[in-house]
């Protein structure tokens, strides 16, 4: 069912309705009076007869006309009894305040379940419980008793109302943005994230969208969502509840999982969501994105009318990964006309001093500027904007003149200003202008570089292909059968852990590069074994009952002579009985030694939120100690797949650093594209662990690989 | 001479004045009269009789009374003249604003050194030039045309007059603080940073230094000062130019150095100054550490009255280092008794609605957690200050009665509140009560945070000691000799660098532990030492003319037989001729191989801004493509040696990571030890390099070594 019943209701029943002004009930509907909402107003209570001048029914029940939705104000055991009424009336969409549902422990979790049970039994929707409420600013549907919030084309969707509190006052403070709708999500019972996602997606009064998550029910269907949103309008999206004392502080808060963090930024990014890390950037960014048009080349230029600005801005890009780029020859000398001696042109431009007289030279630069076709936006950073307050009152007048050119200027070239004054505070005449034009003022030159940067990012992901590339792996038929036997194979065995030669051999049909391992049962067959496959072999244990081989002895490598294999297989045996009497050995598995190169790891796990996940990174201490690994949400495209091996800091090291050759990035790239695919054709398979895997100059070995398979 | 007689000036004359109100010259005088200057001031010019109703003067020298100071408004050429003529007048201080010195080049150096040579000949200091000038707020002496700056306890120190802008206007509308002196120090000429901080470190209105630096002409000499200085009073510094355009535009705005900005960073923090890196949190750091006390033991309770707030301060306290710990049983027994069941007391501390009806709670909730002692400081997020707008007016009062209650708590426990407020920019009469105690408010939950997190800065460095211990390394007075001989026999050679041999000679005599090297001239004498040193060697070349020993050829390693050992040394050889035809080969060094171990290296170089600094880090990848070193200025104490060896990322793999022993640290403290000791001891040496050492669990190798000597 579509969201425009509730989030666009003709009429609401307000159950819990109350004339005691400090009760919910009550502010509920003298809010909806006082923003003047125009639909119909039905307060609900057997004890009451008229509230508000309005009257009172028993029971919804009662009301004669169809009912929207319903404002729920009554405590969180009434929810079952409540919705049972509203199914019989017919009606669709609840709106339910409570809190001391999921979030409370397992009590209220049976609850919560209890009341979802009588929603969807009667087709009703829910917002919530545990919300703040909803407002939808067009229609003057407050259902959130916030007065005043600003309307405009932002929409709010968040987990905390007092994020949601903060983000309107902002807007309300510091710019002359507003929003559409407000949706608090609550405990997400029954409508998700990404249903308010599609429904803003789709609704034109909606330019952008803002999102405060600490943790999400349903990581994958948002991300699905948000792919195709973001291809429309921005999410700006602040994600907390990163640090071990800020999941926990989630946790009592939302009752939400606050899944790992890495994940979820990762996830988030490749869905091109802009993800904030700090609270202050949030509206900034949302209202930069929503007015501004997107950076196209990642370049950016800087006007300054001060060197220490202009320094700090440039660090400040610089961190964001925009680039600075010198301006052209043309472009330098063009502003070395109308700037003095002293000017610096290529790049920061500083103006040094030649503003100060005439601050519409500020439009001149940025016309200039904004022509160079290697600049795809200007920050401009200083003092515009307080030239009235600082130098002369007469220069206000010059600065309005420059905020109607820039303001031009934007809308002409198709390219962004960002523009950070000192003055912001003062809301001078030429900076309420330019905000009028869009142009968004920021008294941090932090914020206003992000600012920028946002609009790179997004810019990026608008140019950037996501297609899913072929590629030539063994899928046929036969493969996948075989596959499948592998996996009953091991069920039928009662185990749910494949031994290291059945994992392998799952990857081997699928075309992935394997050495040509062999079990041996005796020392005897071991060395004939090694002797047919190479010239240095290693030996590992098989057993379902050792999963670590190396921590019970059950590994040797590096044996040449026919003496070191007897000895190691003997040795190995042994080791292996002393770890566990009663472990089942399979045998010995003869595997030839792989080549040298650089050690990676390649594993998939279930994420709370988001299901399967893949990691990626370089072996070793830089595993272990330095956490230098990447996440993506599978399945992954390759485009993805290369941006998994290319974000960790290590990557280097594959790329032939210092005068090395580089390694094989495509056989790489191809592993981790086959390990997403063998998720996805085996839902039976929960995690897999390839590790290491050594990546040479020209091919790759897949040294141990350990599947786990899910265990119902 | 101390800088009183300028920066406390009795009386002013203004060389360059003029009756143009467009010029400086004007402008200064107006500004003297209109703030009310308490001394006498004079104006020069020899085309003027009366300027502003003051009598006019041709020159200095026909002013009767003494001057203490002169404010230069003319162009930089007639500098060296104008200083002569303050010279004879016997006047001992001089601002001087002109640009056109050293920023420009080499042409406007020369000038500035001419300048300064007129004001060393007659004793005069000056301020400047290329500044915005000075200002000292409580004797009204304003040399900087800035109006209306508020007055108060905040010394500022900055290289660029609009950040000092930026930090007034910031003081005037964001806060209640005001600043007692404001120097701008422009090229530093004459007067360096050092001497104004120990001008302010004795300044009794002075509680707190903020400075604005790109780059320094005299590092050491800052250092050593604010070593000093920041046991009395907190310095708070922004550093600026870390990235490669910053540096760029650092360079065309101040002609400073921007020098290696982690040499900077470590320095600047060593010294106990609170470096910030984001220009919006430098004023609030400022703000915090003059009003508020240091945390002592870098423990934060967080109170909330939001779950979504709570959450984003937990994560950036987190990030910042600063530890949230749970509180104690009793706390969160007393706390339960006031707050209602939904609240979460372990820490954050989120009230749950419990402050909704009487914000008055939030002091109840404060003193009972100040008085936990495992808390230093609390941090309050949320709506603080604005109840009497989101709920009702009368809450207002509540508020205000919490307001003295927190404001009276800090000075009662001695530990410091920080309060976040969505409603900051409504300056409510709570948050203006809170700022009459001193209790920092600000909008941004990252200010806050960071506020908090510098108090426990700071805390630390006043609770660390930093005595420089002794420890047993070899520095008989025979040892210097000998190194002072090997020293004198390279200069006589007319080399700078140091051989191999000679370099860990020069280590050995002073007790590092040194293998037993020993030169060959042929394969025959190297099959010799092989056979008394050690069963498994290396060979290197030993030529002056062939530093990069391994891109020569010049190294082999892992030697057993004498077999390999001969054929390596005529390879060596031959590989050394054919490298460079007229290379002096003196021999090939046969060194036993160093046992296993982790690889690390040492190193010291000369810093532009800094001096000599030495570096640490983990060989191999971790320098080459991760850049996991770390930097102190030299010479360095026991405890900064710890530092440097902690503060790399890698620093886990030293100290047994995931079961593995750990290696040996205190000799590698030693080494950092000795690296600094020798350098002191021979200043004719620039830099070393130890590249590889290799750390074992007990001891270390010192495998390559090499010293350069300056060149004169």
């Amino acid at each position: 069912m579509s969201l425009d019943r509730i989030l666009k209701a003709g009429s609401v029943a307000i159950i819990g309705a109350s004339n005691n002004a400090t009760k919910r009930g009550y502010q509920a509907i003298r809010t909806l009076l006082d923003e003047k909402y125009r639909g119909k107003i039905y307060p609900v209570n057997p004890k009451e007869k008229i509230i508000l001048g309005l009257k009172c029914y028993a029971n919804v029940s009662d009301i004669d006309d169809p009912v929207d939705v319903v404002l729920v104000a009554t405590p969180a055991r009434t929810l079952p009894a409540v919705l049972e009424d509203c199914g019989k009336k017919g009606i669709h969409g609840a709106v339910v305040l409570a809190g001391g549902f999921g979030e409370t422990g397992s009590e209220g979790r049976s609850l919560e379940d209890e009341m979802v049970a009588v929603a969807r039994k009667h087709n009703i929707r829910v917002v919530g419980p545990n919300t703040s409420g909803m407002l939808n600013l067009n229609d003057n549907l407050n259902l959130v008793g916030l007065r005043d919030a600003p309307k405009g084309d932002l929409a709010l969707l968040t987990q905390s109302g007092n994020m949601a509190l903060t983000l309107i006052t902002e807007a309300k403070m510091n710019s002359q943005k507003g929003f559409s709708y407000y949706v608090g999500v609550g405990n997400e019972a029954d409508i998700k994230f990404h249903e308010y996602l599609e429904f803003f997606e789709n609704d034109p009064a909606t330019k952008a969208i803002l999102m405060y998550v600490e943790g999400m029910r349903n990581g994958r269907d948002f991300l699905g969502q948000a792919r195709e949103t973001t291809l429309k309008k921005p999410i700006i999206l602040l994600k907390s509840g990163r640090s071990a004392t800020g999941k926990r502080s989630a946790g009592s808060h939302t009752g939400a999982l606050a899944g790992i963090s890495e994940v979820a930024k990762g996830a988030y990014q490749s869905a091109g969501i802009i993800v904030i890390e700090n609270s202050d950037e949030l509206f900034p960014a949302a209202e930069t994105l929503s007015n501004q048009p997107p950076i196209k080349n990642n370049k950016v230029a800087i006007l300054a009318d001060g060197g220490g600005q202009a320094t700090i801005a440039s660090d400040i890009l610089t961190d964001l990964g925009v680039a600075i780029p010198e301006l052209s020859k043309k472009t330098q000398t063009q502003l070395r006309k109308i700037l003095p001696a002293a000017a610096s042109v290529p790049n920061p431009v500083d103006v040094a001093g030649g503003t100060d007289a005439d601050p519409s030279v500020f439009a001149d630069c940025a016309e200039i500027i904004l022509q160079d076709s290697n600049v795809g936006g200007l920050l401009i950073v200083g003092l515009f904007g307080g030239y009235g307050i600082r130098f002369a009152e007469s220069l206000a007048l010059l600065e309005e003149n420059a905020a109607h050119r820039m303001g031009k200027l934007v809308k002409k070239n198709h390219k962004p200003i960002v523009l950070h004054s000192l003055y912001t505070p003062e809301k001078t005449q030429p900076l309420q202008l330019l905000r009028h034009y869009d142009i968004p003022v920021y008294a941090s030159i932090e914020i206003a570089a992000k600012c920028a940067s946002v609009l790179a990012e997004y810019g990026k992901h608008l140019h950037s292909r996501h297609a899913k590339q072929s590629f030539t792996l063994h899928w046929g038929a036969k493969a996948k059968a075989e596959g499948e036997e592998i996996i009953q194979q091991v069920h039928r065995e009662g185990r749910n852990a494949l031994l290291e030669h059945e994992a392998k051999r799952l990857f081997a049909i699928h075309g992935a590069p394997i050495s040509d391992d062999r079990l041996a049962k005796t020392a005897d067959e071991a060395v004939a074994i090694a002797a047919k496959i190479s010239n240095t072999v290693a030996l590992k244990i098989v057993s379902p009952d050792i999963l670590h081989k190396s921590d019970a002895g059950g590994v040797k490598i590096k044996l040449n002579s026919e003496e070191e294999i007897r000895n190691a297989f003997d040795e190995i045996i042994e080791n292996a009985k002393n770890f566990n009497a009663r472990a089942d050995i399979k045998g010995v598995l003869v595997t030839p030694m792989a080549p040298e190169g650089v050690e990676v790891i390649v594993g998939t796990k279930y994420d709370d939120q988001f299901g399967p996940v893949i990691m990626y990174g370089l072996g070793g201490i830089m595993v272990e100690i330095l956490k230098d690994v990447s996440f993506r949400v599978l399945p992954i495209s390759s485009g993805e797949a290369k941006k998994l091996i290319e974000e960790t800091k290590s990557y280097p090291i594959l790329d032939g650093a210092r005068g090395r050759p580089p390694l094989d990035k495509e056989a790489l790239r191809k592993l981790l594209l086959l390990c997403s695919d063998i998720m996805e054709a085996y839902p039976k398979i929960e995690e897999m662990d390839l590790n290491p895997v050594i990546v040479h100059e020209k091919g790759l070995s897949i040294v141990d690989a350990r599947i786990i398979l899910k265990s119902n």
